[in-house]
């Protein structure tokens, strides 16, 4: 059997304005780890915004999506409207606030939000395909806001933790909600939608590794 | 007995002008897998270079590295001037090419290259206090400056990885080096040197990962 291939979407490169970098990486190693070629995506867009991680401010720069996901890819990275689903047996999104900012307006708008038309593309195209789908942290919901019975969809459960606000979105968008610890992973058999709650918990970068793990090893057996 | 606390020295978010992004971030897990307590430092000064990791070229801009680290280090991080030796057991440098412009000239002046101030302290406090030191990547270089022969120290012996125009620098600067496999790490007992190749050797996250592992079990073993 050729190696499955597995598509990584980015939007930046830091928690607070695009990709977490912890998540992100934990992805990629277990992609590596279970011998899935993979390949890293961001849209080349310029950030809403640049948050300084230092002071947790918002400063007047300008950074793009793509030119700082390229640091978590090590220059291994392709615009994300170039992402042909047909070559790829899975998509997987890390998450971070950065993502309800950068692939969604859920950070301002909950359930209201609008989503990056290539990311909605994308999630109609590896469901319809009846392909996994990967999404980590705050990154479910745009599987709730594409799939979700709001939209028309069929409908999904996912996984964003211990509850809270980001749920009741979920609900408002028309997904289910579960909750998960940090370590583990929950499988919407029906839709193929795999997801693990990341920093949606009070933890460590460990924890955060181990249930990505969980994750991947849910895409492994779907696949 | 009380956790162990160990400090992780950071200059930047990126391989090319900061912290190799894949190599800090397999730390931190393996440094909480342990139960360690990790704090992040990094020097408040502006990168000598900023690099766009997209396109590989320098570009026109000013980024700090303490405010760019924070992101890898999702906002606890402190000045590396504050850091002080007896609060922790051992202190880590994650590597990159970025660690060769920030912490030292050595991308630019090899075995001739200048240290940065307070890593040059530090390294001096930990070695003095029999401390462990770890090293990945090309960071091992930081040991072969600061406790070479070359500079009148005990000199130690290091990996960096297969060999190559890195180890020669090294020998001029006083530092043995041994050849190890990207999985592997290297311990200078009588020093308490303990590097692993990472990124200097051809390999994916996965294997960085594993490396960096082997390199946090012989630390945690020689504390």
């Amino acid at each position: 059997m050729h190696a499955r291939s597995i598509a990584v979407v980015l939007c930046g490169c830091g928690r607070a304005d695009g990709s977490e970098i912890h998540e992100s990486v934990s992805l990629l190693i277990h992609l590596d780890r279970h011998g899935f070629n993979y390949r890293c995506f961001a849209p080349d867009l310029l950030q809403p915004e640049v948050v300084d991680h230092l002071h947790n401010k918002v400063v007047h720069e300008q950074r793009n999506m793509l030119v700082e996901a390229a640091r978590i890819a090590r220059g291994e990275i392709a615009p994300l409207a170039q992402l042909d689903p047909h070559k790829f047996d899975a998509i997987t999104f890390p998450g971070g606030n950065g993502l309800a900012k950068n692939l969604c307006t859920f950070a301002r708008h909950g359930a209201d939000c609008t989503v990056n038309a290539d990311v909605a593309r994308l999630i109609r195209a590896f469901h319809d395909a009846r392909k996994p789908i990967g999404l980590i942290c705050i990154a479910p919901v745009l599987a709730a806001k594409v799939l979700g019975t709001a939209a028309g969809g069929p409908g999904c459960t996912i996984t964003l933790g211990p509850g809270g606000e980001a749920a009741s979105a979920a609900a408002r968008m028309g997904a289910q909600t579960v909750a998960k610890g940090v370590t583990e992973a929950f499988t919407d058999q029906t839709q193929k939608i795999v997801t693990t709650p990341a920093y949606m918990c009070e933890t460590g970068p460990a924890g955060v590794f181990a249930g990505v793990g969980a994750m991947v090893d849910e895409l492994a057996r779907l696949l």
